[in-house]
């Protein structure tokens, strides 16, 4: 009978141990069964922290923290949507699994960087360094450095900006100190082929590639006008537009420059964050010639479309960034002005734009709105929040 | 000794039994622990079965069967990109989860129709019926019925076809027999806010949201043009275009109708199949004029547009169904032609356009090619493949 009981202790033993092994992480990994197009993050900038979130019920499944600096902090996504990859402004590169709220891997590839992008194919991430300038380039799948291009010019480095992926393999950027536009082709990674246009305005500070990819645009910070370049040219040539657009001959005091990749396209007209001025701009996408000005309740920072473009969502620099507008694009002014809290900093729409996500830092919330009524819907905790990233991003181009 | 045989051989078998119990189903829910993004499926049209794919290492990953009458199939994703919707032609609609390759559920909700949507918030799948005439309308968790809104008009039911989502909560779909196009509101789905407009024309055969969700277009079967409403006003009108559009005063013979879905907008041009004549026409889609004619080989049934809008890619009808071209949008002029092989039934591009899948029916096989090159990477077994429609369609409006 002792016998016997050795036996049940052992195999109750061992059923114990299967619980323990074979169970557990079973749940693990059930939970970790799901889709993956509607999750995103929400950047906690002086944590050094995401939360993963996902837009269908609405709540906050997962964080990640031990992200370093990420102030000014941007994301781009895996093409399966899996993973994001965080550009923090240590030169940190960041790769995040959302399925299992796992640090994959981390690397410091810089001293001081501004953001990155990832190549159309999904095999390669750029990251726009300001020290020492230029840009580096990493496989996606194990952040192995692949390029190294050194924004060099007479001997001399440049801060890199405007970071933007553009179909067929190519990396667009512009050169802050030296005034020039690059676009690196890394169909073979190994011998990067670079173009590079001279002259094309003071200081670009930030760029953005249009949705359909075919145009980059750079801001300008040492003048007025914006520099724009058409990739679908054989040979293409840097024109410069919007002569209006920029400081002015009396510069107005700029509380923060507007994000240009935030510009919103929308039926067939492009909206802008006028610098320093309360208004945004409205321009023709097709003449680049500017058709009207809508007033606006501050200096503004990003200018969102709603994915079908029937409004623009805009918030604004400190000390009017209590408060968002929704100019209606059909009628040309705002139509509703509303004010989420303190400090609104990031506006995301989720792709068929029926939500739109709101972080404002000041009160740790981030507010989800109803796109249609204007009411919000719920809200959720966090801890100094700034940008929201959704992992749709993933399948648009220059995002 | 015995007493520890017998120990020991009870181990071994709790470890058996957690082999096969705690481990198998680990390793499988760990295969299904995967991003969403880069999946989609294939019709095999005679096998009433989907292969499921992904485009990351362009592999066939499962299948589902038992979907019925595929004939004519078409697809829409949940939200979150795990489950595909299938429409099949015997009123049919199959939830399959793409991620474990199960049939989640399927019901017979009519005796024949031709296709369906998801609603903007992901909530809703609607289906468009021939028998009965009309749309019904179901909770895509659960599959359960939520509204039927019968196309009665002066007490005759009509087919519907063309139905298609657009912003707000609204589908938009046109009348066959009654000759209208109605919009329904399914903000409160126990209660469908109908719209109707009446005397659109005469057949209506296809319908299709334009990318940004501001236009529905349906084209006419019983006459020259093409009806076009614009769902921004606030008191829609229908307005005729195109009026060369169709098979003029001495149709030629049509094999096979185009694909109004399939209509490229690309660089601000809307790219449209020729009815029944060796052309793609070319409207601009700010004043809907038409702009230019391109010659190709033979009736067109998709023109497709490059994520980017830089090429349109173009199949045709039987018998030049061996044949494949690509439009060049600046120059407006075929600059490739190829054959991929007998009977191309459908063209397909990664959301950020680097790759294009083709379906060639009669050699069971789908082919991807490399968007730039024009060169095919691999190619994919599958028997009488016909659509195929990846996961990304989720983020996009009116698909």
């Amino acid at each position: 009978m002792i016998g016997c009981r050795h036996i049940l202790q052992a195999v109750m033993a061992a059923l114990v141990l299967m619980l323990a092994v074979g169970t557990h992480p079973l749940l693990a990994a059930e939970r970790a069964i799901r889709g993956t197009g509607d999750l995103g993050i929400i950047i906690e900038r002086a944590a050094g922290r995401v939360q993963i979130i996902e837009t269908s019920a609405r709540t906050r499944i997962g964080e990640v923290a031990g992200l370093g600096d990420l102030s000014h902090a941007t994301a781009v996504f895996s093409r399966d949507g899996r993973y994001a990859f965080v550009f923090g402004r240590d030169g940190g590169l960041s790769k995040i699994d959302l399925l299992t709220a796992r640090l994959e891997k981390r690397i410091v590839q810089a001293g001081n960087s501004v953001g990155g992008a990832i190549s159309q194919d999904g095999a390669l991430i750029a990251v726009a360094n300001y020290e020492p300038g230029g840009i580096k380039v990493f496989a996606a799948d194990t952040l192995e450095q692949v390029a190294d291009i050194p924004a060099e010019d007479g001997g001399e480095r440049s801060k890199v900006v405007g970071l933007e992926d553009a179909p067929d393999a190519r990396f667009v950027f512009s050169l802050y100190d030296a005034g020039e536009i690059w676009i690196a082709d890394l169909t073979n990674p190994a011998v990067p082929a670079i173009s590079r246009f001279k002259n094309i305005g003071q200081q670009p500070y930030d760029g953005l590639v249009t949705p359909d990819g075919r145009f980059y645009i750079a801001g300008l910070f040492g003048e007025d006008g914006v520099a724009l370049l058409d990739l679908w040219q054989p040979e293409p040539e840097v024109k410069r537009i919007l002569d209006g657009y920029g400081r002015g001959e009396e510069p107005l005091p700029v509380y923060k420059m507007p994000h240009l990749e935030g510009w919103a396209q929308a039926g067939g007209l492009l909206f802008l964050p006028a610098v320093g001025r309360y208004e945004v701009l409205v321009v023709d996408a097709l003449t680049w010639q500017e058709i009207a000005r809508i007033p606006t309740h501050g200096q503004p920072v990003f200018a969102v479309a709603r994915p079908d473009g029937r409004h623009v969502w805009v918030n604004f620099a400190h000390p009017r960034n209590e408060t968002v507008q929704i100019i209606d694009v059909k009628a040309l002014a705002v139509i509703h002005t509303f004010q989420p809290g303190k400090a609104v900093m990031h506006i995301e729409f989720t792709p068929r734009g029926e939500q739109v996500w709101i972080s404002v830092r000041d009160e740790d919330r981030v507010d989800v709105y109803d796109s249609r009524t204007f009411t919000r819907i719920t809200s959720i905790a966090a801890e100094k929040p700034s940008g929201i990233f959704l992992s749709a991003r993933a399948h648009r181009i220059g995002f």
